[in-house]
Order: C-alpha cells, then sequence, then structure tokens
C-alpha cells in the first residue's frame, strides 16, 4: 500500500473533464440528493428503474449503482438485469445494501446481486457485517449500530469473497480489496444527521471509479479510486461543517463544497491502521 | 385538561434518548423532507413500502406512519398489512389521509385503513371534514380550503368514531379524542409555502408518540403526546422564520430548528378554546 | 411578434390570485422540487400517479402536466389516462420529454402522449431534435449535447405538426408555435447544476398557460404565456445567482426568488433572433 500513489484531486479533475454518466437505481428517498451530489461533483446522473429499459441506459453508462433501500418486485428484476448488463460488458457498478440485515427481502436481493459481481460494494457497517455473513440480522434498519472497526474482518472475508472492493463507511472508513486495506479519516458528526449522504457517496464512488477506468492506461485501480472519493467526501463535509448551524444549512454547504472543492488530499487522512 | 400536564421538551429528550425507529410507507413527494425532519427531530426513519417487507419492517419499529398522498395498488397492499400487523401488536400508528377527499380510490384506501384503527389521524381541516364523512369531498386536491375551528366538530365525532386521537393543523391545530380538546397556536405563515411539511408532521407525531409509550409507566397519553408535537413543530417554524427571506431558506432553517430545539413550550401556546 | 403584448408580470400576478391546481405525473427525482417550485410561484402542486385515480384528478385541475424522466408500465397507462382526459375536456397540459433519444422505451411512451395533442412541450436541445425526429436518439441521458439554437428547425417543425408550443431551454430559450419565434435569453451557469430544475420550469409554464386562459377573454395566447414563464424563471436564476456560492446555496435563493419576484419583465429578455 503505497499512499503517494493516492492522489483523489487527479482523479476529481478526470471526473470533471469526463462527466461520467452514471446511471443509478437508488431508493426513493435518496433520488433528489443523489442526483443533487452527483451534478455538485461533476458527474452526469440519469435516475431510471423500468425494466423496459435497464439494460439499454446501462450500455449508454459509465457507471451503474444499485441501492436496494427502497426495494419491490418490479424494481428488483431490473436491478438483476442491469447489474447482469454491467458484468457481461465489464462495465463498473456499485452496490449499496441499505439496510440488507432488516429483512429476508433485502437479503435475497442483494444475494441475488453479488451474483453479477458488484467492483464496489458500499455499506455502514451493519450493512457490511449482515452482508458478509458474519453478522446475520444485525442492522436495525438503515442507520448502523456497529463501528466500522468491528467490520473490517467482515470487510475482507467479504471482498475475498465476492471479488469486489468493500468499503465500510461511518465516522471513519475502510477500504479493502481482500488483501489491501486503507483506513480514512474525516468527514463531519453532523453527516448521520442529513438522510441518504451515504446514498450519495455510493454515486460518487461509481463517478471516481469510472474515471479512473477511462483515463487508465492499464493501471485502473478501484480500490484506490474508492478511497480517493471517500477522501473527496469526507474533506467537504469538513468544509461544510464551518458554515453549517445545524443539518439543513449542512446539506446546503454540503453541495457547495463539492462543488467548490479542487484538491482533496488524503495526506494525514489515510493510513493503513484505524488510528 | 390540565395545561401542567403537557411539557414537550420532555417527551422531545425521550425521543432524541431513546431515536425511535420509524417505519413510513408515505408519499414519493416527501420522503427525502420527511426523513430529513425525523433525523432532525431525534427519530430514526426507515422508508420502505414493498409488500415483501413491510410487516416485517413495521414490527422492528417503535411506530408506524402510513400516508395516501400518492397511493397506487401495490402500495395499497403494504399499508393495509403493516397497518394490520401495527393494529394486531399494539404498535403506535399514525394516518395522514392525504387529500381523501379528492378521488374515489383515496376515499376508498382511507376507509380500509381506518379499520385497522390507528393511534393517531393528522390531516388539514378539508381532509378530517371528508374522513369525517361531515364533508365528503370538499377538499380540493392537496391545500386545505378549510379553516381548523370549521373542523372541530368533525375532529370530534372522527375521534369517537375511530377510537383515535384526531388532530387537525393548520395556521391554529385542534387536538382531541374525542372527549378531551386542545388548541395548540403558533407556527408561521411561510409553512403552508414549502411542500410535505404536514408529511413530516405526521412522522414527528409518532416519533413522540412512541417515546411517550416507551417511556411511560402506565401513563402514556397519546393525546398529550401529539399536542406536543405541534407545539415543538410550531415553535421550530417560528425559529425558523426568523433566518428566512423565503421558502427555500425557510426549509433550510426550519431543518437546522427541530435540530436545536431544547425545550420547546406549551406555555401561552395551548389552550381549550380556539383563540 | 409584438413584444409589447408580453407582460410576464401580469400572468404572474394572475397565478398567485388565482393559485391553480397543477397536476403533475412527474418524475421521482423532480417530485419534491418540482412541488416547492410550484408552490413558490404561487400555484397549487398535486403530485399522484396512480391510473386508479389519474383521470379523475386532472379533472379537478386547472393544468396537467406529464414527464417521463422514470417511466414504467403503470404510470405510462396513467400518463396516457390522464392525457386523453385532459385533451378531451380542453384542458392544458404539457409535456417534459426527458431523455426521449436515449431508449426505444421512451420514445414509444412520448409518441403515445403526441398523440393527445399536448398544448406545450418543454424540453432541451437534444430532447426536442429527438422528438421531432430529426436527431433521433442524438441525446445522452438526461442532459442536453446540443444548443438551443441548434434546435431551431426542429422545434419550428414540431410545433406545426403536432400543434403545440414547443420550448426549447437551455442557456438561451426559444419558443415557438411553427409560425412565430421567440428567444428568451437569461438565467445563470449554475441553473444546470441542480437536478430537476428543467423539470420544475415544466410545472412553471403549466401554471402560467392555465392562468392565462383562466383570466382571458378570448385572447389565451399559450405562446406567451410560455415565454413569460420562461422570462419569469431566468429572471429568478439571475437574482439567485447574487445570493449563491455554489448549487447548493443556488437552490435555496432560487425558491425565495421565485417566490419573492413581483415584476420579472421581457424587456431586453425577449428578441425575435438568438443574439
Amino acid at each position: 500500500m503505497h499512499e503517494e500513489a493516492i492522489d483523489p484531486a487527479v482523479t476529481l479533475r478526470r471526473v470533471r473533464e469526463r462527466t461520467p454518466l452514471i446511471h443509478n437505481i437508488t431508493n426513493l428517498v435518496a433520488m433528489g440528493s443523489m442526483a443533487n451530489i452527483l451534478l455538485a461533483t461533476g458527474a452526469s446522473p440519469a435516475m431510471a428503474h423500468a425494466r423496459e429499459e435497464a439494460s439499454e441506459l446501462t450500455v449508454l453508462a459509465a457507471a451503474l449503482t444499485i441501492n436496494i433501500g427502497t426495494p419491490s418486485p418490479h424494481w428488483v428484476m431490473a436491478m438483476k438485469e442491469a447489474a447482469g448488463t454491467a458484468s457481461e460488458r465489464a462495465l463498473p457498478w456499485v452496490l449499496d445494501p441499505v439496510a440488507v440485515g432488516a429483512t429476508a427481502y433485502r437479503h435475497l436481493t442483494a444475494e441475488a446481486l453479488l451474483e453479477h459481481r458488484p467492483d464496489v460494494i458500499r455499506g455502514n457497517a451493519s450493512e457490511i457485517l449482515a452482508l458478509s455473513g458474519i453478522a446475520l440480522h444485525s442492522g436495525r434498519g438503515v442507520d448502523s449500530t456497529d463501528s466500522t472497526r468491528h467490520a473490517e474482518e467482515a470487510a475482507r472475508r467479504l471482498a475475498e469473497k465476492s471479488h469486489s472492493v468493500v468499503a465500510v463507511t461511518g465516522s471513519t472508513d475502510f477500504v479493502t480489496d481482500g488483501e489491501r486495506g486503507i483506513w480514512v479519516h474525516g468527514g463531519h458528526p453532523l453527516m448521520p444527521c442529513i438522510s441518504t449522504l451515504g446514498c450519495g457517496l455510493t454515486g460518487v464512488v461509481a463517478a471516481f471509479v469510472a474515471a479512473d477506468r477511462e483515463a487508465a492506461t492499464g493501471d485502473a485501480d478501484p480500490l484506490l479510486a474508492t478511497a480517493s472519493a471517500l477522501a473527496y467526501y469526507a474533506t467537504a463535509g469538513e468544509q461544510a461543517a464551518t458554515n453549517a448551524s445545524g443539518p439543513g444549512s449542512f446539506f446546503v454547504a454540503f453541495l457547495d463544497a463539492l462543488y467548490g472543492l479542487q484538491t482533496p488530499s488524503l495526506q494525514g487522512r489515510c493510513s493503513t491502521a484505524p488510528d
């Protein structure tokens, strides 16, 4: 793990130059905020979920995200088709297993999606624990009741088993491809007080991974691209907090920060240990 | 009716200590704002609507809300199952009969839901009038064309008939269990200029009723808990208005106010008469 | 084309006096922001999409908008029924053909809706080009990759063929009924950085066309009403930009500006040539 190999500012610049089209089959709560977060970052969001067009849209995109926050049968069919299309075409895709431990329906949905080998899985500690099978049904609804640190081993095993990069996000973030592991520090305590910031981060991860792959000449690295996205998000969160007096003004300042931020850095923010 | 028995600050503190999980089957417009309003209040929102998991999620929650603002067949089936589960398990649930007077479909949906005996019904004057059968089809769409005062009798009768607490909200609010009645004054004229603030209030009512029930040693009182939620909301609205120059900045300031408010009070805000 | 015939302030005042009920079958991303944009403008929004009530709600409304941004079978059936009802009853309705060039499903949906003769079609240049058949499949997702100027001819032909007013919006806007053509200048470069501002504009166009028709004594002119709505939106955008440091604060200021603006003007903003 060479820290100097990571420069979030380079990947962010690539996102803004290429404005990658990110196709999102996301939950109904996150629709608007995720679109705005992707636009502020510099990517081009498309949200659509019908089975009648899911694969066709995926083919047009630079990356796909799938979020199971508000699943229902028609949507789940479209998720599977889009994930299948992405997988066949080696298009990067990111899975966001919202509250996967809460119901059998979510568990089955996530299991089916894992078969299409997501490039990245991003969740909170409870979700990653549930998904890894270590702590099935440990999650209580949407909010995490576990810490990132507690999920490190689960994340490593899930990454090995699924051949995905796994990102556990929370007050500290951990990213792993099963072998390498990066801790990303930062962010702000107000962030969990705003709904769907995690869902939006999944989109930003997809944009970074897509831009990294498009720009790379053989050396694309989704682990580093994911860590870069997390560092960018954490930096914007810290910047937003300086202009916020609560969750309402925080989200406004956060969109402004994502938009204005030029040179996020992993210096002092990244380590190979949790503290 | 003893005013001194009501202290919104106590119930608010209980919400924040317990962060009750509120399961919401709500309309598509309110999804994001309602989640953020619940988070700012201190509760933990879960929005999900599939029949495949509705009852399972309801069982995990401290309270359920059902809002018929954007009904469709799959959703209505899930609403009925979730309401049935809540009712069987004596889990508090709140009905928000959006625009119930506007179409036959909404009327039928609300009627079916009433059979599962909501603990609280919260609507504007037109909705409560329509629901009580006094003024069927009196509502024009979503906005109220009637005043709270005009709906007092309808609210009392509806409360008696349905064994629910009924809250009529508007420029003045009225809450009744059929026998007792409380008027809550306050709020701000900008509030109806922001979409889904009423839907968000339904969530806050559920959070207050849930926290009151969990904390109570035999003396839970959904009427007082509902009045407390309305007082908290009205106080936050007044506070927000001091930082607002229109509906955009009002909503930002309102989330900040919900988040920061520590000691809402019913002193001078509550009475047994409409003025 | 008499410029002096257009006074956006007059139509805006009519919107606020009449608070026309606008029934919107819109996409899932735009739900909340469009409702807030309509409320800030002074109209009364209703969002609902079930086939079970679509026609019934349309009959109650002063205008209907249909947006195909997140289509699915049940919704598309409701769109067709609502459009059919509007057309039969000569109720004004506005079509927003989001990303119509991106998938076959959208193309088929838009074609079916065109049969019900929308009074106005509002889209970006790529969408209008795709819809006019001049540049089928030219659009890449939701964002426009073509300029308004490039779409002028397509807009004129589409307007002739469909007997609709066609509005192409972008950094400059063009409105035509096939014969007359008006260019509207203004707005701000931050506007495309906020999701669904175009969708919201479709609602404002519907509100202006509805208020113009209700107030008119035989001389309703949907072309001028549409141009007035665009001028109002552009003016609010410019005003918002003076208080914005990014897309988050821009949207807040934009809602405030829509709400507070009294006298938008086409003076110096309108011309019969693109520059």
